[in-house]
């Protein structure tokens, strides 16, 4: 998406054709620099220490580890090698292990010699193929945002509330739940986002609140709490997320907080998306609640909050809490389907269930 | 309650029987020191920049404010200045008029000579009052969790979530909400507390995390985003938190973000109830939503966070969103009667209903 008036992938093959450049995200909201990753250990530090998150864009960053890998040896051990480096950079994230299966098997059909050009090229395929997904994902939400938009009053912005960041910074292009807030906003639709600041680490503050300023969508950062309020004054039309995984039958595993939101947006009858690409749904699941783990995080991200300091905007780190307090830090939490109006894929909008997710992937149904 | 293991009110006289001390709260959780009022102004300013905060307690300070103003000038008019000075540095809180026009219309049939001895008098009686309030409270919620102990496997903690503050640093001692927990922990049940960090101000993180830890109360620091997830898990087995005003149908309003705990609340079977002395209470009205204003605060609460920096722990506040993003910052929600449990007052425990509130006070029912 834009950024001053100009197009921005998150992730792109430098100039010399033989390098990478990745917005720092780490640096966001405070600053916008891009980096250059020159060599396998650059991708594994930017994926390790989230200069670049979010699980397609992980997956693809990975992919591009690869190919700097194959700059400085081409052979199949240093294939296996850079893989095991890569994977061991965020352990649970399942984007980077289907991109790089996805890589590394392609290549081992390759001699020597070929490798490199065939790891750019299909590190390049990815990366094309998670923003057309995502294009598509955006392309069905407008359908809906458009529906709501008929049913207001001439001239009043369709308010939508997001949780987190599944904005473009989180995928190639585009986003997923934010998908469909550009493509509106690209239409001429007044569109106005809620977003959510999502402690602990503040992906929507940060994240969400600066990509979607910087392509210009009118949007108002709010608490975590602060949502339930807004939708008992009818002041949210609706609600987008994003998801880190679903369940066969519809149940939503995603950034702590959104099963919040949800009860909210139930209690009012405003309606509640969550948006996907297809391969985040797991398909041998049926049970979120029983069946998808909840990685505990450092409490630290609870106890501390990093912010810009002072007139040079210093990065600093403050602590919250006392001293002698724990904290706990569970990451994400399971939406229940029962809460979810609809999953908006990059296939068309079903109900969160097993029958609407099979109308939609009816070859994934055994 | 205790602060390594010697007993404080937040508000005290001071030793020498002209001057009032305070917790200076504006310094906690990073520093414990007391501050000294010897002047009108000092009482005004400790209200106005939070130095106090929590009804009760502003009300008290109010009143240990006239004290100090009579100490200067005993006549009507010094009365009426410094009543309409007190008044005005907090506008909305209701405990604020109440305790000054108790005490300034109790002046008003002494002798001039006489008044500062019956102001020092009735303040006393003002703190008094608070704390036997809350221990009554506390001795109704003790109730409560002794059965919920008795429930549980023989040495399992009774988890109780909280959000905000509503303990003894938001009275002159026991707290609302906390009473029942320090009752509780006192008598030797095993008590631990889910504490919610309460953005944006941080009071949970900040203040309750601090109070109970002083008394030795085993509780961890929670992200608001959090608490859902808990109650799915079955980790609370119930949640009290306090209220700013209570309609007579039993509708709260309260610190944002409750209305989201009670749904999850409500949504788990975990019990949820609302700790409040009668006066919380406004006979006057019956619809929450409709009928309860909602303060919006200074956004700058949302896009900045202070805590402590480096190894001297200096106060350092820092931003949080990109400086174009705006934000909002509605203060307070309303949670419907229908999702409350029960009230405990200093009356007893009932219903969150008319009937139920009318039952304990039966005079206030035209």
């Amino acid at each position: 998406m834009n950024v001053n008036g100009r197009h921005y992938r998150t992730i792109w093959v430098a100039r010399d054709g033989r390098s990478v450049e990745i917005i720092d995200q780490a640096r966001l909201p405070h600053r916008f620099v891009s980096a250059r990753l020159r060599t396998l250990d650059d991708a594994a530090r930017a994926i390790r220490d989230m200069h670049v998150r979010g699980a397609p864009l992980i997956g693809a960053t990975a992919a591009f580890g690869i190919c700097l890998a194959m700059r400085a040896d081409t052979s199949d051990a240093a294939l296996k090698l850079a893989k095991r480096q890569l994977l061991a950079t965020r352990p649970t994230a399942v984007n980077l292990r289907w991109a790089l299966d996805r890589v590394v098997t392609a290549l081992r059909d390759y001699q020597d010699e070929e490798r490199l050009e065939a790891a750019w090229q299909l590190s390049s395929e990815i990366c094309d193929e998670d923003v057309r997904i995502n294009e598509s994902i955006g392309e069905h939400g407008l359908s809906l945002l458009r529906g709501i938009h008929k049913s207001k009053p001439a001239g009043a912005p369709v308010n939508i509330l997001t949780h987190c960041n599944a904005g473009w910074l989180a995928t190639v292009d585009w986003g997923t739940a934010l998908a469909p807030i550009y493509k509106a906003h690209d239409a001429g639709l007044p569109i106005h986002v809620w977003v959510d600041e999502t402690r602990p680490r503040n992906q929507g503050a940060s994240l969400t609140a600066w990509e979607l300023g910087s392509h210009g969508v009118p949007h108002t950062v709010i608490v975590d709490n602060a949502g339930g309020h807004l939708m008992q004054r009818g002041e949210v039309d609706l609600c987008i997320v994003g998801t880190d995984r679903t369940t066969s039958t519809g149940d939503v595993a995603n950034k702590i907080g959104t099963y919040l939101k949800a009860l909210a947006a139930h209690d009012n009858d405003v309606p509640f998306y969550v948006a996907l690409p297809g391969p985040t749904i797991d398909w041998t699941l049926s049970d979120g609640l029983r069946e998808i783990p909840i990685e505990n995080r450092d409490a630290r991200e609870v106890t501390h909050v990093r912010g810009a300091s002072g007139a040079t905007a210093r990065t600093t780190e403050v602590r919250l809490t006392p001293e002698a307090s724990a904290a706990a830090n569970p990451a994400f939490d399971v939406t229940p389907a029962r809460l979810v109006t609809g999953l908006i894929t990059e296939r068309g909008i079903c109900p969160a269930s097993s029958a609407g997710l099979s109308s939609l992937y009816p070859e994934k149904i055994a």
